[in-house]
């Protein structure tokens, strides 16, 4: 392919992402919610972009913005592409937005060479992943695939609005959970480009990774219960410290996971009770968050993190209690979209290298209906969800030259 | 000593320790802060005690409630009691009360044992020593010491009132900082009675005990500084976690702590930002409580935490930061009242044990101007500052009788 096809399309994915960047809910932010005002805007826009790339554009009854291009080839097959438009409050430029644009650029790029797919292809910009209007996460995808359920439609927002009352607003007229936009059949695949939202890219010098797993999370609240006492009065051999055993609870889960590669666990909330410098913390409560991109690994470490907490709190006398607030399983993703992708990505940057997902996308919801595989782009620091957050113009056009060779080779594959 | 007129003066400090619990500025509960309306009535009931139990009584222009017993011989000095009659909000009905009520039931009984004290008795109902209303403590023993300073009147109530604009309010006009009631030459001690507020007599099956010193106490604020990352997708070798940091430095605060009895260390306050389940902790901050009745050893706890705390960070790569808030040196308790108290103790229950005070009282500032020295008195699972503060009526019987004992010893001491 031409490379500067290749560039100036880069170019304008960056410009793109961009003006993207500053629709949104809050002046002189991007923050952009389920069904906002600034959401609506956006899929006009990102409308506008599809139909430039001959794309059918369509919304469905959730808010997803969809652009289709139909391959003419008889019993033709589809393959998505997809992320989210949603972001978090005072989000970056990058985290979702990334894995809309960069397809449609890269379908103006196969057009550009004179390339016919001879399979459809269908890029969505999910309407709401980041959960964070109804703290409920994958609304978008789940509407997409028909996996989302009547509980779904019943959350409220902040102001006491519910999902389905939304969506009525929305469509002009009370909607049901819509059914699947696809059958299983019909999808060849589907890909995401995400930034990685992690250091690991940059520390090993790479432009983009192939996403080998998406990890199961185990998300839960752990208390620890003591004696609130005097901190002058009461001598250290008569203590029963909550904090003193979170303390060491803290300590085991950080070694449990750093003995466990790739393993994370994570404390990230502690509160004591009743919280005050000359009180002995009676009470203490804490998240954990555990993540493996193996289901078995992952439970067997939570579990272990559990008798772990359990044997402190019985050694300092202490109660305990430990209660999952959310327990997602993995997903792996599929290894011939994944293998194919790693030649692309070889192709395009000389070495590719496999990483788990910490984090969750709708490839994990797209995966219940089609194989599913992510391509991961390098970001400064590994910072997201902040203004900050940063993709060279180069590692932009380092992703979109891995996606245009990925859909060539797509094109040649004997099942397409 | 009759052990009747005992017996029926313990019983009725017991009611009157009930009666003055319900004056309160909240139904329901015990709380009386800085000339706060119940203040005024408490003063008002006490001082009626007083004046039954003969002492000519007047208030100050601090609010103390101060009951005096002359002594008719010639340049007789002053014997000093004393403790608050403020409460922390929904308090028991000893902390403070008990020092004031029981040494008017020992003058009760003194007078009815046909004993006449050889020197005056001043009994003290000090208006303020909890910190409540203004976050400062000792209002009540500063004004009555002379120690009251500029910085002090200028304080403010959360509804912005300063201690002047209060102190105006109560005398219907502006007052300065009060000079101290005696002079140092005029004042043989003060003994000040309490509940011990920790476990210990009760541990040791005593029902009060001699206090040695008064801990001093190092207050600080410890904060740690990682980086903040997404908790799914920053492997554990690249993080910079603070609140595994501020683990590892809890662990070690107790475990300094245990080595050095009787030194005390407690963390009782954290907070971890930005305290999301899903981001590991950028920041943490934490309070840190130090005591012990020796100065030199409390610094030397609290410098090597300090290097501890430099360590840990240096070792992790954290920030790290130590403020203290408050350092007040330890105040040990006057050599000859103390052998006195403990032969009073002994007479009384067989035994008596020596032990710190790990909590501050108005005797911190009263020795200023005088030898001072503590009783504890036994109180149920140490606990208060809380509705169920409990003390034993057998309890009170004890503590009366050794009051009764001191001075009597008291009257019979060449000194005296």
């Amino acid at each position: 392919m031409s490379k500067n096809i290749l560039a100036h399309a880069a170019k304008e994915l960056g410009r793109r992402l961009e003006q993207l960047a500053r629709v949104s809910d809050v002046r002189g932010e991007t923050t952009r919610t389920f069904m906002s005002p600034a959401m609506g805007r956006a899929n006009a826009l990102v409308g506008a972009w599809m139909q430039a790339a001959d794309l059918d554009v369509r919304e469905d009854v959730v808010g997803n913005i969809i652009g289709r291009l139909p391959s003419k080839k008889a019993g033709a097959k589809t393959f998505l592409f997809g992320s989210h438009l949603d972001t978090v409050r005072d989000a970056g430029r990058f985290d979702g937005a990334l894995g809309v644009l960069l397809p449609i650029a890269a379908l103006q790029v196969i057009r550009r060479m004179g390339l016919v797919l001879p399979f459809s292809v269908e890029i969505v910009g999910f309407s709401e992943e980041e959960g964070v209007r109804f703290s409920s996460a994958y609304l978008g995808s789940k509407g997409y695939t028909g996996r989302l359920s009547q509980s779904d439609l019943e959350l409220r927002d902040a102001s006491g609005l519910s999902v389905a009352e939304v969506l009525a607003a929305h469509n002009g007229k009370s909607v049901s959970a819509p059914k699947a936009a696809h059958s299983k059949d019909d999808l060849i695949g589907y890909l995401e480009v995400h930034i990685e939202q992690g250091p690991v890219l940059e520390a090993k010098g790479l432009a983009t990774g192939v996403v080998s797993a998406i990890s199961g999370q185990t998300r839960a609240r752990v208390s620890f219960t003591g004696r609130a006492g005097h901190a002058g009065t009461t001598p250290m051999a008569l203590r029963r410290d909550a904090l003193a055993g979170a303390a060491e609870f803290i300590l085991e889960v950080e070694a449990l996971a750093k003995a466990r590669p790739p393993l994370v666990a994570t404390v990230g909330w502690i509160s004591a009770f009743p919280g005050a410098t000359n009180v002995i913390a009676g009470g203490v409560e804490l998240s954990l968050d555990v993540r493996h991109p193996k289901n078995d690994d992952r439970v067997a470490a939570f579990d272990d993190l559990g008798r772990i907490a359990r044997s402190i709190a019985r050694r300092r006398k202490l109660g305990f209690s430990v209660k999952a607030t959310q327990d997602n399983g993995a997903v792996t993703c599929s290894g011939s979209l994944t293998e194919l992708l790693e030649r692309s990505v070889r192709a395009c940057q000389g070495e590719s290298m496999a990483l788990p997902s910490g984090a969750g996308h709708d490839a994990v919801i797209v995966s219940s209906v089609a194989p599913v595989a992510m391509l991961f782009v390098r970001c400064k620091k590994g910072l997201s969800h902040h203004p900050d957050e940063f993709v060279h113009p180069r590692d932009l056009e380092a992703a979109l030259s891995v996606v245009v060779d990925f859909l060539t080779r797509m094109a040649h594959q004997p099942a397409a």
